[in-house]
């Protein structure tokens, strides 16, 4: 199964919509990931007004404005809900804050008496404020322009976890993983599931499409990553099809090199996102006959800007403009990047 | 060019050399990335001596003993210089310290004037002591045991050169890269010089064979990965063997996904050392075919040890049992690993 025989999708008269169902186009779709955030100064000014990160994305007034600015500022195809993937967590019962310059803060995971604390039975519940975001973000978008719901993929969700927060050797989680695979199969399994109902919720206050993000993919070796990347991927996918069967979804398997074919012909998502290494060619040859293609330009050539951001923005629509295609990056936006970039850019892509 | 037609690999009856020289064999040669380490008590008791990390570098009698240790102990079937890969920008002329805990610190270089500071024409002075290290352990080591000289690749030394020093993101080099091209290509093009000298003189001390080390590789979008890893190592290859026409070398451009294709066919190298995340199956039919293949078990495998250990390594060894392979770690042996665990897995491989 995958995205090729998904033409039912709904709402095909919205571009980004269109190339997830497969369509080729002379006009790109286009929207950045981390569009909403620290680089553009009214976001700045609104996270100023909260004390907590988590704050922001758990009172819709605001999560909507902020999840609005880039479409009013760049009138992107797709705005991407407001939120974090560490909000599934704590709806699951594990302790999450947001130290400033810090990162996020969880009190780990370690062991199966640990892991037995989690339930995915709050799911809705809790996170009531985020469903209610998706429904006042949705009543304000302009026709043309596509909702993206989204969650943590359980392999990202859990490194942070078991870890603690962020990692850059990822030892304890795969500790974890290694030593005691059926403990952590629980954890990845409680994901799974909180990931379903969480991403179902989000369908029904009426996001278009899904993303599923698995930033630390490529660290695990090929029978790891078919395990907890590829396999919980393909039962998130079907669980959200059981109930909205057109949902179009979009994975993202960062660094997964060879193993984004496999994760496309796997799964069951429409799409793959691209991160910044991985070979256009390849890419254009291999993964677009089997879905569509989102990704993938380095955010530090945007940060940059000049000729040299323009040279690569046209390699990538060139490379990609025989299928579906929607252009974007391979990283979220650097905070740092002057908002005037992200303006030349979106002028370079749709004055093709 | 490749390591295919390279039959007449010198000091063939080395079984590390064998593998190089394009034979599968039933027992495949191992070695282990970071073998001469922290993990080992031994190591540790030498470490203690000196103050400095470079200073160990750079003392021949040390720098021979901790190379030697791995090889008492366990019987590798390759020992590989005790060195830093910073042992050459130190040469080029950059401030490089190591401070206990945080890792290499450099004077970073960032633009053109700063790039004009370095020079390779100190190169066979400055680094005279490890020449002398590369001598000494070739006189002690047993016959059967190869010598493996090294460099890091330039975009990974360069990464080191204008971070300053260890990075997350990359954002100062690729700045750098990205803003200013051509003095950035200077920063490569006197790299590439340096390791050539570097490694040749390696060579004429009485290194058997020669790995490239591009930790950083897979950060990069195609055309940089192009420009900035399989340019410099097909320049290095064909520098180093325009003076030493049958030595083998190994290229690791860790991270690189699909590029490892591209890296042995357009580099010349004999061989690619492959990182955790390379998808065994692939790599047995793309790769072998073109060159030996040396890796790719996790170093966190070896630190959790027991079954868990025992059938990874099972899997990697069936998987590339049909061609030249090199048994080997994706990465470092982490310095928390039991040595008994290494004890086991040596058992593992050669009971086969």
């Amino acid at each position: 199964m995958n995205g090729k025989g998904n033409s039912a999708v709904r709402g095909a008269e919205k571009p980004f919509l269109k190339a997830l169902a497969g369509e080729a186009s002379d006009r790109p779709p286009m929207w950045l990931m981390r569009q909403a955030g620290r680089y553009l100064p009214e976001y700045r000014a609104i996270r100023a007004t909260v004390s907590g990160f988590l704050e922001l994305c758990y009172t819709p007034e605001l999560a909507t404005e902020v999840t609005l600015q880039p479409i009013r500022r760049y009138g992107f195809d797709a705005a991407i809900l407001f939120s974090d993937i560490l909000v599934v967590p704590d709806a699951l019962g594990q302790e999450v804050t947001f130290v400033e310059g810090e990162g996020p803060k969880l009190a780990p995971i370690r062991s199966a008496a640990e892991a037995r604390t989690l339930s995915a039975d709050w799911i809705r519940q809790r996170l009531a404020p985020v469903f209610e975001t998706v429904e006042s973000v949705r009543s304000k978008l302009p026709d043309e322009t596509a909702l993206i719901g989204f969650a943590g993929a359980p392999w990202t969700v859990a490194c942070y976890m078991v870890e603690g927060g962020g990692s850059r050797d990822f030892t304890e989680v795969k500790r974890f993983a290694y030593q005691d695979p059926k403990s952590f199969q629980d954890v990845i399994d409680v994901l799974v599931d909180g990931t379903i109902d969480y991403l179902c919720a989000q369908v029904e206050a009426g996001a278009d499409a899904l993303q599923l993000f698995d930033t630390w993919a490529g660290v695990l070796p090929d029978d790891a990553f078919a395990a907890y990347v590829t396999e919980p991927a393909r039962k998130i996918v079907a669980g959200v099809r059981a109930k909205h069967p057109d949902i179009p979804m979009i994975g993202f398997p960062r660094g997964a090199g060879v193993g984004y074919a496999r994760y496309l012909d796997q799964t069951g998502v429409n799409g793959v996102s691209i991160d910044v290494a991985v070979d256009l060619d390849w890419a254009a040859k291999t993964l677009q006959p089997k879905g569509a293609v989102q990704g993938n330009l380095d955010p530090q050539r945007l940060l940059v800007g000049g000729d040299g951001l323009n040279a690569a923005a046209d390699r990538i629509l060139t490379a990609f403009s025989d299928g579906p295609f929607i252009f974007n990056l391979g990283h979220g936006v650097i905070k740092e990047t002057p908002p005037e970039h992200v303006e030349a850019l979106v002028e370079r892509v749709r004055g093709r």
